[in-house]
């Protein structure tokens, strides 16, 4: 049996292999939205997995990127655990705010820098070198282990459900742990027995062949104004305006608000880390923490209409783009939604705007008095010291509802990079620390859950 | 005395010699949004306005770009005609939407491709070729005759005030031309006797330091949110909802009806020409061409926000960013409607969106019934063999009030640049013939307003 500190031991003397493999991955883009990198980066991460001891292959499915699957099997009577993580990143743009080029994986103190290092490449980092980590002091494992890390996570997994469907007897186990997360801001794990789905909607429209003179606004459509109008419709005073948005709420239930009771989660480092003076309406404590798990949104992520460039142009925009991102929470379905968001463009005359559903993921939630909460909650404890937060879900979504819906597994969502680490936007980086701290925690989960 | 035969036979033989010179002017790119070879154009122009026996020269005033002016003095007895126009051009972005180079000025058959080569280069080589005509002709001209270029046009005029005030003296004149329109589709001179106004403002918002993950949504402002409301605040089914927008709105008059009444100018062609399927509130006619004339606008030119190239990325855009051109009508003062404006998105709650007034242009009206408007009539129908159409004022805006109001002398807007030329536009062109046609008016206008 592995004790935490010879574990401890392990990952300070093999710091440099950690860190050299992490910017590895960093340094081969793998941006999914953009098609950058895929191949190569799945290459590299076979081989680190392969290094680390795992039977690991690259598959390539009929349709999306490459998935890198090893596995590692100590027999049968043994229990196994599935590892869940995602090798793609989101894309680098806009490259000026970043301090530090974004794939060159630079390293100062204790941080590296890069897109991907903290969402998810220290994620999988952790994973891998844990495994490696049992293997190099115990030669073997306590349970039988499969990982699976895809390539189009930040793309809203299109393909990982028709993969899941057709490989279900090869990803057979006993649970799953998608690792994936970050610490909170007191520096334990956040454990989410759920998450939220997802619908991403482009919104465009055309209103002539052509952009006009801006002198012809009192009778020519301009698309902006259509797009803004259209947009104006969707969302008021905070509340979806769509007809039957809110129908299939279930969230949240009894359990979810004891739950909800216990955690301690400092919402108010949001606000300086991200320089935002007060959160929408000054919510503040848990009452923040309640709309920031339970309520579903309508996000734009970007905008895009006519001239944008320094000094005046007169134009009247021919065409006009939006992407919005829509987060579902339980039990809340994306492809009915974007039908009653089609209905609703239309009963509201918006006729020239199309939608296109860019991605949709399904919310998933997990009994939070299951067996896999349980251990990992408990390798949680052991490794950080303090108890971990369980959250009923997270504010973030993942393709849990894989596991949980279509592989009837209980899965939980958790994982070891910083908090604020600037995920999704530029800058960011993950702790070395965290990293090497996260190998224990991967390597006390298996040995928790083996029992 | 000049005939228009003789004219129409020198155009012809020097039609070489126009286009080539038209040529050079559009290949010389003097975007003045983008501060874009502005002196190298303004070199050009100077030195095609001396090669038509102008006195000419640059003045480079304290502040804006350089103006070109050039003078011909044929009596103190005389009558003296001041022509205005500019050399500067729209921005011609987005680049990838034209089928020629916008800066190559490529000729097929009849046409002159290139930004600027309707707006106004075309207009420009007119007036100048037209007094060249006369010296080559005549030897002489009629009346004496002051040529204003100025290179700031497309950026609302903005050193124009200061320009005009501190050279009143120079600039003395019995009327004045600006010679920077189109015809109108039927194929004749369209003559304005006044002039929108302009206020260009630029809206941005700032929410946060940095961007963040989209799963922040339920509690974290977004910039692009905070810009569509403030927006949309301005405006509802086509109304400015600013409190007293419409306070000094004066037209239409009566005499303004009356121009209307008798105008015949086809709409139509305008969804035609820009695949415009239906205009707003699906006007036609009559109807159109008041609103076109009589509306103030709130027009967007350009929106950004986020994350706009391909495929997905769900983030909490930090910044936003607005431009918007609202068009006055007389006699409306676009510095109060600025304040304005300021002021009712601070009472509408919206403190993070600062404006920031890129340009602005009075609005102008001269005396239908003024001999200016007459004699630039006259020469339009006895070189275009029509009646011209005069409107009350246009739907576009330009500096006219410099000369109306500050300099006090009656002025007519007018052009020779084909209808639908794509100005302000990817694909902007010019026909030869109408530039030919163009210096015969111009001939015909200084003939006209010498008697």
């Amino acid at each position: 049996m592995l004790v935490i500190d010879k574990l401890r031991e392990y990952v300070k003397e093999n710091r440099d292999d950690i860190v050299s493999d992490l910017r590895s991955l960093i340094k081969h883009p793998s941006v999914s939205a953009q098609g950058i990198g895929i191949d190569e980066c799945a290459g590299v991460l076979n081989g680190i997995m392969r290094d680390a001891g795992l039977e690991s292959r690259i598959i390539r499915p009929k349709e999306g990127n490459p998935i890198v699957y090893g596995e590692v099997n100590v027999g049968s009577d043994k229990k196994t655990l599935l590892f869940y993580g995602h090798y793609d990143v989101q894309p680098a743009e806009p490259l000026d705010a970043w301090r530090y080029n974004p794939f060159s994986g630079i390293v100062t103190d204790d941080k590296v820098h890069g897109r991907g290092a903290a969402d998810s490449k220290g994620n999988v980092i952790a994973v891998v070198k844990a495994i490696k980590a049992m293997f190099d002091l115990n030669g073997t494992l306590p349970l039988n282990v499969k990982v699976l890390i895809e390539g189009e996570e930040e793309i809203s997994s299109v393909h990982l459900p028709a993969f899941v469907k057709e490989h279900a007897d090869m990803l057979k186990a006993d649970a799953c742990v998608c690792f994936d997360g970050s610490l909170n801001p007191s520096g334990t794990p956040n454990i989410y027995a759920g998450l939220k789905g997802l619908l991403y909607v482009e919104f465009r429209t055309r209103t002539a062949s052509v952009d006009m003179h801006s002198s012809l606004a009192p009778i020519a459509p301009n698309a902006a104004w259509t797009l803004i109008k259209a947009l104006n419709s969707v969302k008021k005073d905070g509340r979806i305006m769509v007809d039957g948005w809110y129908d299939d709420v279930r969230v949240p239930s009894k359990d979810d608000l004891v739950l909800l009771d216990r955690l301690e989660y400092d919402l108010e480092s949001i606000k300086k880390d991200y320089g935002v003076r007060e959160f929408i309406g000054k919510v503040k404590g848990k009452a923040a923490l309640k709309k920031l798990l339970f309520e579903p949104t309508c996000n734009i992520a970007g905008i895009y209409s006519g001239y944008v460039s320094s000094g005046s142009k007169t134009v009247l925009p021919s065409e006009a783009m939006a992407k919005v991102d829509f987060r579902l929470v339980y039990d809340q379905r994306p492809d009915e939604l974007f039908k009653r968001l089609q209905d609703h463009l239309s009963k509201m005359g918006f006729i020239d705007v199309e939608l296109t559903m860019l991605g949709s993921l399904e919310p998933s939630k997990t009994d939070p008095n299951s067996r896999i909460v349980r251990a990992v909650a408990s390798a949680a404890s052991s490794v950080y010291n303090r108890e971990p937060s369980i959250f009923p879900n997270s504010w973030a979504s993942g393709p849990d509802y894989v596991f949980t819906k279509l592989l009837k597994m209980n899965s939980v969502w958790t994982g070891c990079s910083p908090a604020h680490a600037n995920i999704h936007a530029p800058n960011e980086f993950t702790s070395i620390r965290n990293v090497m701290d996260g190998i224990c925690y991967i390597s006390s989960i298996m040995q928790e859950f083996s029992k």
